[in-house]
């Protein structure tokens, strides 16, 4: 199909990415061999960088270059309140809110049996040992407010109650800017439940 | 901002890349830090081997390993027929049409006075005399309909009409499927202009 057997190899790579299609890994690929060989240098050893040196912090399992992260090691953080999430990059959106001061539990993923993944492959087990060992006040989960999300939160607090911990869940609601008359009922149900007494 | 430099790295680096903004950067970081270190392996080889594989075949410009391109080298196509384009990958485009079997000639490009692109950047000159030195029948100009291309192909045109070559560009014209009412005005004034006897 291409002319370079090379030029393919790379649109392939490219094209199992998520959000890149076909189309897309193609446009990508002629872009890349338009740039200087110093950039893809740059971009080849970035590739390797991020496996050689991230890690999993080996307490709230965020990526990490040092081991506890940053975050674990700060000593202007709250240490008794953890923050449980989905993924790593759901720690970055809760940062830019400045309004988080606690700590974070990363259990990559959710309970899934769809999917086959069940309590045992998320780091849930270490979120219980951890709240169970450490002086914590609250646990907040901020899973995703999808079928599974929820699930989850549902077996984790249940482990959770069992301790002597505060734990609560995120709101679901109408988001910010936009409007009641375009929110699927779910989201108005959550918004209705979840109303606060003003 | 991010937990580890490696994974800043790597997200400045995708989001110069088109069409991926920060966002999406992130997200492809996040799927590259779950993937195995081989696929990691393949993707940066790929990367380095574009760029140390890939050359500009001598004939048409064409992204190749061999030179001559496999195209410019092929018995089962005619060599009469060149047709110009403005970069590699509407070959991709043509090619899958399977309604050509001439040869190309690669621009890398149009004349765009506002980015200081002219004549002398692009493979004009190679064009004029490769249908100068060889039997060319006839030279079908398919560039985009952008100002820019229209302003190529005139100038291209004007060139070529020198010589004693037949010139043709591809029809512009309402694209097959969409409506003639969602279609713009000068859209539908080349149909018109273009329109055929049946």
């Amino acid at each position: 199909m291409y002319s370079s057997e090379s030029i393919e190899k790379l649109v392939e790579i490219l094209s199992t990415l998520p959000t890149i299609g076909r189309k897309t890994a193609q446009r990508l690929t002629f872009y890349l061999l338009r740039q200087p060989e110093s950039f893809i240098e740059q971009f080849s050893t970035a590739l390797i960088d991020i496996k050689k040196n991230v890690k999993l912090c080996n307490i709230c399992f965020n990526f990490t270059e040092t081991i506890p992260c940053p975050i674990c090691m700060s000593d202007k953080r709250n240490k008794q309140i953890i923050c449980v999430v989905e993924e790593p990059n759901d720690i970055l959106a809760i940062e830019k809110t400045h309004e988080f001061n606690g700590q974070y539990h990363v259990l990559h993923g959710v309970i899934n049996p769809l999917e086959g993944i069940s309590a045992d492959d998320l780091k849930i087990r270490e979120l219980i040992s951890r709240v169970a060992q450490n002086n914590i006040e609250e646990v907040i989960l901020a899973l995703n407010p999808s079928v599974q999300g929820e699930l989850t939160t549902f077996y984790v607090a249940k482990l959770l109650n069992q301790l002597q911990v505060k734990v609560s869940k995120i709101a679901s609601g109408v988001p910010m800017g936009s409007a009641i008359e375009y929110a699927d009922e779910a989201t108005i149900s959550r918004a209705l439940e979840g109303r606060i007494i003003i």
